[in-house]
């Protein structure tokens, strides 16, 4: 490693470029944001006249890496002749701490003209939404522009062709997948409802029945608990493709944690300011979700989308603007989709944190009295409809199949197969261990359980450690159209911290996320399918 | 100063709130986002969950500040029992260093759901702005929430009544000046034009005709020079608010730099995000100009807007959209105004940097026949404007009041009045020195200039090293409809640092923002007022 230290011409950069300054890793996580740091008596600091937010370039022989500046006036963070890196700049520099690089202004990356163009109110082509995601998947982009972008993007600033482009190039920026397989099925919600693990169902029955579902799930991100984060409690999730790719080619299926920063590395990259935002508009919830399906290797999918009330979609309208926009944008990328809308109006199943979901999960596979109904349900009717992507299959059949193949016992001993293969933990759903402490919430008066809030129930699931802490998390005890008498069981909300169980209690005490009123009060389930 | 350290329980944040930090200045300048460093293995950072990129509050008895979450994995920067703050998150919480404080997630701001409102389409009422902006202006935004506001307030988000709502919340939130006077006069131009130091004789011009012109003006944002960076050539410009008022009180007039922070200090907020983005929409500029004109004390407005083919605004419809969102929001705030449509083919004088254009403005004050005629006359023209808000002068004659003003040298007698007042700095503008490395740029063709690019010829003076480098710039010898021979000088760059001149060069050489052509070439002035 080379630690000498050339700062340049001491009369002050008098030659462009000349000068370099010593790289050092700054140890600071930034998140997906580059950042720079220099002292403010750096010499090349002055000189530039660079400002706190330029963007600069922090180059030497063939790395370089764009990054935000700070500006640092401390010593001991930081020598006058050193360029300090954020985690995630250092790390795609690829240089050892102490190399020489030189900074420079960086140019804006050529796609900001066409972001310019969007944020003017311009319709863009697939070639400029290409340079934006190749440019945002290359981290050029600051989070300044990153969120001008999710913003200008948002709600009714793409047409579909537009959303169309945005997803190929999207595709384009990622891995590919190749599962040389002629038809490879998969399912995905758009989520918002807790406890939805139907994944966790629908991969053994489908794979049983032969075909091929090559299942990569995400962890949560502002949920309580994504499949990767309930299947972990059952099996390893992170694999590696070779891995994967040997257990699909035995056992037809597998429940993998996606890794998507290989798929659609652009989609990670906005995910972390959508986030913060609570942004989820039609153009990039069908983006995000086709791209990486597509770069997943998937041929056939069935998209369900949820409504009710609480639910990211509250009506069959929009529901329905929403299905021909992923109808319309699959048709282009020339993936076979049949969309489901489903009921949406309260979480599926009892459990909602990992532990509490994988023992949902195995009641249903084992056919045991206590599994949870809605869950049997669903997974059934999408699995059907899934089996139905069979060209020997038909339409109407496929649930019946499902049915067979669940009720006989075939989905476990495919599950526990692909449990296997990914590698077991420990774990016996009729001997759970769940977070110690608990708080019971009871029925205030006696009446019909009219609503249950699907964003308060995940929020207060969350503040008791789900999914950090799997075995935290919230329990029902009643579902929508149940009877209450006054002091009833609702639900259980199970931590392991004390500090969690206060949280989740001040979100209880702000709401409950029960409505008790009359069985006329129920809202009506607009579907049925 | 306590230096004591309380991690808290070692147990892991048993009691919630019972674990304190040891505050540290990080000295690092994040610009206008907080941001607080925690240490990765901080038990509080550990119990609580928080992730890189969180919002999280910092507080101890009475004082407390919200800002965002980077994660230290260095010992040598941060201990795991201390809490880093950036440099104005330090400065806005007012404790020592070595203080404990707590830390929490923050809740989001509670303007945030106004936010998320408006990211939806819908429309803002007064106290969904008066929130907003409280909230801008106490840095509880992040960069990201700040950006999706100025982008979902960009283009024609916002409705002419929703415009007048945010200038009003934008007043509330910043200081008010009292001139104590019943007509206080203003002038401002909304930008984009080099050289137009039009308020340097429009002051002094109105002054000597009696009335109240306390100008303040901002520095360079990203021109080559503001208003305030070529009056500091002649005069000190930052002022005491007390030392203006002495002035205006002797002298009826000053020209002193703004410190805009405190008249509309969340304007200074929002603006760290829209130069990144070039951002400049009517609302937000009528929302900037008239928050801070009335926040300054004026009642009497002269708006000039510009139109050229390399203006800010380009045609005439669309600068009649915008003087009407001006006039109907001035109205709604009790303000004067007078919107002036001026020519803007071309810079304004010879000379682009600040000691270039501090010679052409003390040209036209003495009368020097190399005085600029472009800065004369449209000077001349709105100091007219402004002489006509007097109610003893009839319309159409402050043309020729302001011009025997300036003939006679009672303009530059106040200007020198107000140059001594404020603290005369060394400048002859009869003996310049000038940037000392120059070079010429020189007509390819003969044939008649038909176009000049204020953009261009800006950025090539900012590459030279304007403002910053007072004395560098462009310095121009054609103008607009002007013929020229091969190998004429069209203009001389100054630079004071050889990498300076360099990027000049490099900028010249893409585009040298001079257009030969012939007489019919010449844009049509749309105005002459």
């Amino acid at each position: 490693m080379n630690n000498t230290i050339d700062a340049g011409n001491s009369s002050g950069c008098e030659s462009l470029g000349g000068a370099r300054l010593s790289l050092r890793r700054m140890r600071i996580d930034t998140y997906h944001e580059n950042v720079a740091y220099m002292h403010k008596d750096c010499e090349i600091y002055r000189a530039e006249g660079f400002k706190a937010l330029s963007k600069v370039e922090v180059r030497t022989n063939g790395h370089s890496v764009l990054a935000t500046l700070n500006v640092v006036d401390n010593g001991d963070l930081l020598a006058c002749n050193e360029l300090g890196l954020s985690d995630a700049a250092f790390k795609q520099l690829g240089l050892e701490p102490g190399e020489l690089v030189t900074v420079s202004q960086a140019d804006p990356p050529e796609s900001i003209q066409a972001l310019h163009r969007k944020l003017a109110g311009e319709r863009l082509g697939l070639d400029d939404f290409r340079a934006i995601i190749h440019d945002v998947a290359e981290h050029h982009y600051s989070k300044i522009e990153l969120t001008a972008f999710v913003v200008a993007t948002n709600r009714d600033e793409l047409d579909r062709e537009e959303v169309y482009y945005l997803t190929q190039a999207m595709i384009e920026a990622g891995r590919h997948l190749d599962w040389k397989e002629r038809v490879v099925v998969d399912k995905h919600c758009i989520g918002g409802i807790p406890g939805n693990r139907t994944s966790m169902l629908i991969v053994p029955i489908v794979a049983a029945h032969g075909m091929v579902c090559p299942k990569t799930s995400s962890r949560a991100i502002t949920s309580p608990s994504g499949t990767a984060d309930t299947m972990e409690v059952l099996a390893n999730v992170e694999l590696s493709f070779e891995k994967m790719a040997e257990i699909v080619q035995s056992h037809h299926g597998c429940l993998t944690w996606g890794g998507t920063a290989q798929l659609s590395p652009a989609d990670d990259v906005l995910i972390s300011v959508e986030r913060p935002l609570s942004l989820d508009s039609p153009a990039q919830m069908v983006a995000s979700i086709l791209s990486k399906k597509v770069s997943a290797g998937s041929t056939h999918l069935v998209l369900d989308i949820p409504i009710g009330p609480t639910a990211k979609v509250r009506s069959m309208p929009e529901a329905q603007r929403l299905r021909r926009l992923f109808e319309y944008v699959a048709g282009r990328l020339k993936l076979s989709l049949d969309v489901v809308i489903s009921d949406g109006r309260q979480p599926i199943g009892y459990g909602i944190g990992p532990v509490l979901e994988a023992r949902d999960v195995m009641r249903v596979l084992e056919n045991d009295p206590r599994a949870p109904m809605d869950l049997r349900q669903k997974s059934l009717r999408l699995a059907g409809r899934l089996i139905e992507f069979s060209p020997d299959v038909r339409g109407g059949d496929g649930f019946a199949i499902a049915r067979d193949i669940l009720d006989s016992g075939r989905a476990l001993a495919k599950m526990n197969d692909i449990i296997a293969a990914q590698g077991a933990r420990a774990f016996d759903h009729n001997d759970l261990t769940l977070g110690p402490l608990t708080f019971d919430v009871r029925a205030e008066r006696a009446g019909v359980v009219s609503g249950i809030d699907n964003f308060q129930l995940a929020r207060i699931a969350r503040f008791a450690g789900a999914p950090k802490v799997p075995n935290a998390g919230v329990d029902l005890a009643r579902k929508l159209g149940e009877e209450v008498q006054t002091g009833d069981l609702l639900y259980r909300v199970h931590a392991l911290y004390p500090s969690d169980l206060q949280f989740a209690r001040n979100a209880c005490e702000k709401s409950m996320g029960y409505t008790i009123g009359s069985a006329a009060d129920v809202p009506h389930a607009f579907v049925e399918f």
